[in-house]
């Protein structure tokens, strides 16, 4: 059994859709951070950063994104949705480690930018130039990294939940979404799967 | 024949030693930050991101830091560079994926504010914050995630170059190091191997 600590429409969407779509045997519980739940005891125990998602395993608690799909994909290789050889899986790792460390650090310049600076006007400038380098992340998806029909190519991967994440944030974010017709068609078929429907009527509830 | 594009002292030097242990066949060729080689566009064609490090296998050009190490490690699996269990792998890339997450960016509020803020006293606001939040992550690393002696306890993995540029940072960025006497003492046993040794020289010449 894993149990999937997530927030609403935060990144932890993509783990979720992962455990579905590896038909994995598991739990979930929200951690409301409108209520800060993740600054509780019992969550700090859990995971130190008070962040989500955390994927609790037989072995013990799981952070960061991108570790928590791989080795989700990698318990349930009978799901497929890892590349099976290394250079393919090292594309996904980079596309994966690229909305991590940029894409979502890009984002997280609008609302959380007092992790960077004390001051509220320069926290406010933060925000300000989200939209543009959201802009700059979505135009290299977009014309690079995107193989389609799915993020790798014709397999269906890990990185594709991981993306309907972020394209949600462009939209939030201000950016002009009609720039990036791939991206868009990507999400189209991405909502058409069943796991993918299952969790945003979760997340959205 | 790999070829490694590094600047010293990058985050680029975790590579370069991943190379060094897995006794690779690979050359690197130098990009001076200084002289914006990054942005020739001989550079861009390589990696449109324009950052280092970048590997060119002959599978294609491979971006971030820890989809490169695993990579490397993956090939040249007599180096016993990763954990052989699914969980020991995830904790590995949990580890790899906090330091460029969270610590490198970090760090890089030091001199790159302008990636998230166009206003300079808001880039000045954002450096004036940067040896605090080193801290708070020297504190996580010294005070969970390093189980000692190595990042991930008696195996050298491809974590330990990673922390070993990460402990450079810290002291680059006023952190009293002398609150994490077990990075200090990792950094110096990592020292004392002789693929360090090798690149640390490359690195400071």
């Amino acid at each position: 059994m894993l149990t999937l600590y997530y927030s609403k429409n935060s990144c932890a969407f993509a783990a979720h859709v992962v455990l579905e779509d590896a038909k994995a045997h598991y739990k979930v519980i929200h951690i409301n951070l409108q209520k800060d739940d993740q600054n509780s005891a019992t969550y700090k125990k859990i995971n130190a950063k008070q962040r989500v998602p955390t994927l609790v395993t037989r072995s013990g608690p799981l952070t960061e994104t991108p570790a928590i799909m791989v080795y989700i994909a990698q318990e349930h290789p009978g799901a497929n949705l890892l590349p099976s050889d290394n250079f393919g899986f090292a594309e996904m790792q980079s596309f994966n480690n690229y909305l991590s460390s940029t894409v979502h650090v890009a984002h997280a310049h609008k609302h959380r930018g007092k992790r960077w600076s004390k001051d509220e006007k320069s926290q406010k400038s933060m925000t300000e130039k989200v939209k543009e380098n959201m802009t700059s992340c979505g135009e290299l998806i977009e014309g690079q990294l995107l193989k389609g029909p799915w993020v790798l190519g014709n397999q269906y991967t890990i990185c594709d939940p991981y993306l309907a994440v972020i394209t949600r944030w462009l939209k939030d974010d201000g950016v002009n979404i009609l720039k990036f017709p791939r991206i868009m068609e990507h999400n189209q078929r991405f909502q058409e799967r069943d796991s993918a429907k299952k969790i945003i009527r979760i997340h959205n509830s």
